[in-house]
């Protein structure tokens, strides 16, 4: 099984021990990505996997190739051309202190200004059994939303799985009308088996109506997201919901044509926020690949995206006898 | 709106990963001080500051004030003269386990050798519509002592107001008698227009009595606090009430001659406690400048001092957006 | 009164930052140990202490002699021989993340080749008080083994005190039967007076019958305890009970022949918890060398194995001055 | 007397112990750029310097702005607007192993995006005395060029000091045409007082004819460098010649109307080559307001570029003391 | 072209800024071997290449497979088994004082007690074209000879090219004599194309006679290798000669059944030494396989490990531009 | 045999990879002190020794304590009164940039302000056979003037050898005459065996008389020296000089009432100069302790010296086996 990943590429620049950019003169260097994320996750729970990507063609783009390599990683069909990469400075958070991101130019980088014809994807394609698409390719530029689409299509066309995240940033749509990008999305949604994404994809992206006559905000998301999967006849929609009263916890719900399932409410000890949804959604491609029940399948997408709320960086590392571990209670403890 | 602030400039060492001194060949160095942190925090806020002070004529001294300028302080004002400086060792704490500060030698500092001549008090207090003046420079030495006095006395005949923080350190008066200690206390505060400081402050140190007929902590408070605003026509008396019962939590007033107002109790989360009763100085100060009403004055003070609980270092760099983001509840998550 | 320890010094090495090892390329290299945390702690109480060990005799063996030193541990019985330490690398766990060890080879280091001969155990003993024998000497080699018993014996006849650690490791006697184990351990605990260890020990290992009767955990672990100190005439059998229902806590136990003597049960802050058992047993032979009260002793120890859990490293460092203020309630704040 | 330089602010990003970016997790951050490391050494030297720049609105920008406030350099005319800032990768050469320099997009970035009505260009004018502009900026966009042009044109015609670096890049200009590039410095050039650049700048850039028929290479230097003087009415042409045999060195020379002056030539031992050529401009602008004759002039600067070559980082951080003790001689030493 | 290499995979610990380990509470972390430094050059020459090794199963061995990733091998014929790896500590020289290496076990690691069964070696050998066997598993243990001689023979059988380094380190041989240790090489030599070593090798271990009827030690080198290479008809033998005057330098040879070729005399500057001879075997390797004549061969050779005397760990780093950059004598300047 | 040094212990705090202060947020930190760097070697070297100092009362005193235990030396002689501790920023040079040093404060530190008795003299005497004073003593305060004054005494007289060395530092002595100065020196001098110093301390401080007929500047140390060394009946009095031409280079002398021995002069490769000086004098105590003849005395101690300008820190940390492959000509080469 092998599972290819479609995406950006990002340099993640980090403060050491939580100070702010201007307190350091020093700072952690990694490469991260919502699909060097999902595929780092996959591939610690043991699949073969590959990135589809353009990095710049020099020291940068070479040093990034070799960091997701060496998350398990194939760089079979990276390609190096351009000479620039997006980038972000995490100032990391501390208890109620939001973390805090800061995104140098990523419009100008060398996925961003790459085009349809700068990849293989038929190639890709069949040599992938499941194919993730990040929704912000859709929003990046023309040529990435153009590579985006072929790519859905190829994919559904030969019978591969496509799993679709939704991954909104409205600080990369200032210029585009709603109606526009929603068009964008319906364009692929049709190509698509499992989508990642929130209550608010579907109601503020996709126009879904609240059904105000339900009450609880759980029956609302489990009507509406029905409504989605039927329309798009996904096999899943899938998404956390956060919560935060005394202490924060998180939830993972999964939506298929026969059931709403939830996991346990997981009370969450964050070290490093960001790339958790991505964990959420290797463990629901793991539970798709491997056939789980929907409940075994949100539980254990659950514990993986609160297990890496509780590592460094951006892209999940643990494997899967650690989270089945974690599953069975068995935490906190010195595991020797 | 121009700030000035007189007192000591201190060097930090801290283990790094809450490593004690022993267990370290490795420190983050900064410098700090009661000043150069409310001044951090009002440049963060979008004022004008500049430090008074005597810095070493050495590399150590230039590099102080580099990293002082660093935070947004006009270094127009320090003089170069002497060759040492004050500083502190910070185990930093985890958890129950308190941080702990180790002083090495402050009263050979070139601040603490400094005299009356050595500051062209005029022309700082004609540049400076706020003055602020650090306790512990009246405790320091005599040359200390005596600027500060007539630093007082010419801000307050010249109509700027003035800033006093009590900041008592009992290590650095184990000479003086508690009558010496108070005279000097009480020969400053004609000056003032903002105090900061505690109860403790008031009663152990200026011999308020605690009218034991009122029951709750906060009323005596409350009522002693009124006592001392009315005695030197304050326009604020301002400060901090910790408590510890299950998580530990802090609360500001600030008493003025209409009212003792009270911040919400905040749930702290403590990463670095060091310089947050400064961040809640740069909050009253700031509220004062801006004429907001106390319970604005104080919630926004106490939430500057909330969040200098989480961040690295002694000097608060919180922005003004960021304190307003928090006060809107607007915490913990990821902000891009 | 002077201590002396046997056992093994191992090499840890940490990634920073609560980071794992394939991120990073930098760990804290630290020296590490059973005996060597103990001494530490007992050293930082103002006890002479000493470790009876075998070193390589090469650049790491020398390292490791200079930070025992460093602890206050004497070497004069470090001997140098043969060219491998043990060493583990610990990925620091965070919140609900268990912290993970990973042993590299331990067997065939400088100590686990160790045989009788190459310790002048007579030397060691005349000139100690108190002799504490890890339990892992006695599952490591036959040579180690050989040497423990024959240090126990030696101790005993000459009228000082033995204190054993089970410290019992599956994962180093994969190859034994339990009835072999067993017997390693009765041979030695006739020679014992304080026993460190927890109700698995007495039951799995020394295959003490839980009395099923007795209806709480804690009035089994009571009686099975009475029951091993009578058997083996110790002064005392103590050890910890760890809960983790909301919040992790700990609480402390001590069994003498008069007494089943239990501490308050205390939250935990966890930064690193390895060595936090050692502490406690450092509090345990504290509190015997000063003839405490065994309220105040467990008191006393389970206080230092809770501040060891908010320090960095396995060797506890807090002095006596710390342990007893953090007994008197003075937590969590700035101490100056 | 107050300098201003007009010009890009960027960041460096350098890995440690002269790794590749490939071997690190962690890289050394640091703000810089022609004009940021002229005004630093300016301030070391001991004049009043300031930067006019764009930098991003957002915690990078106001981190640069610290970083250049730390060195000595005012920041009054830094204007924030836009999101990203040019960043550059240095991998430290070591021996014969060049350093490598890889840029990330500098175009896209606050500055290069950064148009005539964004600088308040005649206040800054009117506040400085001798105005630095960075041959960068004129071939950066077209809205750094108008506005290079036109802070030119101001402040010659106010009687200022206009100084001029050719800096150019070929990687810059990739799709200007030869006569292109050349009528942009054509166009600045009259306005300029100070040019700082190589022979190559005037035969390859600007045309200008090399005597064959003189002999050395600095014959012919001195005599297009004379014809370069005498054509744009400067004060002074410089700028420095590197030799390598079997020892680096570099030798400095300045050309004006009566005089090309020639440094002894100087070995160079080299950790840290970026930004020398910054250090040496420095040397002729402050020999210029001091009015030395050229060949005080041409040593000093040359010896401030030699000391360059040795610390770390781009910005020159010499003090007037430290170069003047290392023209007489005193190096290699210990100074206390 | 697909390159294999055999041979074990260890861990260097490597105090920072040549510290020595009793120094430091810090070691940088990278993970080596002569097997892993060749394919690393190789790798970075465009070459695929795949490490056939043995790790240890668990989160140390799964770190080195990452890294070995990192540098562009595969490890499709990785295994995990066992619990430990060879490890060694780096104190690095500077100047005149020479690099410690300190060994820790390396004959208990997971490859040192790997045996033939361990490898599936057809299928190793039929995915390359390009064999290279490490002298040091001869010598190992018997299970790492034995994979070493059935991959030497099924690779020569099936007429792939073998590479062969003596590598020999008499700590690993206290124990065999030299017949018996002879025995082993001659074993292993009919079945190899190019081997690397000097004359030592040839002379002390393969008991070849100097001829000291010619002068020169080159002259005798040239001989006493035509005759090597004659005996085992191998295509290359070739190796580097250090000589230390004033200046450390180091010079390149290739001898083939025409030939004996030298390359020009390099002078070192020395960083890291370790893996340097690793460099020169990736340059031969390369040279073979395009069929370069013997002189571009030895030059390109040395010039690599020139350059890989000035890089940070053992693995060779630079690509085929840097080390053609720095054959065209393009050295010690800025590359932008 | 058992050596006693009487000094201060200072704290150095070193900037990273050659930065200035103002480049670094974070420093190394060590403990040094001519006594501390005289030990360190002699207990490399395998002899016992302690260190005779007052530390500070605090976290940073003990501290240093472990520091020196770690590197071999005894602290029972160590006692812990005050508050401060002298220390020193290093700044370190490279190449023709020399290193600086900034000290703050260290009269005011604990063994500043100690005086005669603090010290428990005649016990410390007792237990030792040679006994180092450092020069820096007898002018730093009153106190530590008569304690070294006492302790030469009492050493003297029970036959203790006396190890003294000049260590004049001008900037600690702005305020006495050159008398006074000269007087102190002769009152010590009498009881000395061996002095470390140069010309300079002779003829600057103790007003011998240049033989200027002698022609050499080596003629005339020898002339002077011999003069010097009958005067006060020294074993041995020894120094180095330092030369710098195209190269540093280096050369020991010694000079006993028989001889004037030099080394060879040696080429210097400079990392860290401090502390090179205290190589030498504890080689110089090794040599007379082992009763070498002068010429392998001297040359053994200034290749300790060489070899500690390689070595990161103060304290010398060379073992006698390193120094002697050093003597054999092993250089720069990795030893396995």
């Amino acid at each position: 099984m092998k599972i290819l990943a479609f995406g950006e590429v990002m340099m993640r620049l980090t403060p050491p021990q939580y100070k702010l950019i201007q307190q350091t003169d020093n700072v952690d260097l990694s490469f991260t990505g919502t699909g060097v994320n999902i595929l780092s996750s996959l591939s610690h729970f043991g699949y073969e996997t590959s990135m589809l990507t353009i990095l710049p063609d020099n020291q940068v783009g070479r040093a990034a190739a070799g960091a997701i390599r060496s998350l398990g990683i194939k760089d079979e069909f990276v390609r190096y051309q351009g000479d620039h990469m997006g980038l972000y400075f995490l100032e990391m958070g501390f208890g109620n202190r939001p973390s805090e991101v800061t995104y140098l130019n990523r419009l100008a980088s060398s996925f961003g200004e790459s085009t349809l014809i700068d990849y293989d994807l038929a190639t890709a394609v069949a040599n992938s059994e499941v194919i993730h698409i990040c929704g912000i390719a859709l929003m990046l530029s023309e040529g990435t939303r153009q590579a985006a689409f072929k790519l859905a299509e190829l994919a559904h066309q030969t019978g591969k799985k496509v799993c679709f995240d939704f991954n909104y940033r409205p600080s990369l749509n200032k210029h585009n009308s709603h109606e526009w990008v929603k068009q964008q999305f319906e364009a692929i949604l049709p190509y698509c088996d499992i989508v990642i994404g929130g209550i608010r994809d579907l109601t503020e992206l996709m126009d879904f109506k609240i059904p105000t006559e339900l009450e609880g905000s759980i029956e609302q998301l489990a009507y509406v997201s029905q409504m989605f999967v039927k329309q798009y006849q996904l096999t899943y929609f899938a998404g956390t919901i956060r919560q935060k009263e005394t202490t924060p916890s998180i939830r993972g719900f999964v939506t298929s044509n026969q059931e709403f399932a939830l996991s346990q409410p997981m009370e969450l000890q964050i070290y490093d926020r960001i790339g958790t949804g991505d964990a959420y959604a290797a463990g629901i491609i793991t539970g798709m690949i491997e056939k789980w029940d929907n409940q075994k399948l949100v539980q254990f997408a659950i514990n993986n995206a609160v297990l890496a709320h509780t590592t460094f960086g951006d892209s999940p590392l643990m494997r899967r006898e650690q989270v089945e571990a974690f599953s069975q209670g068995n935490r906190g403890d010195v595991i020797r």
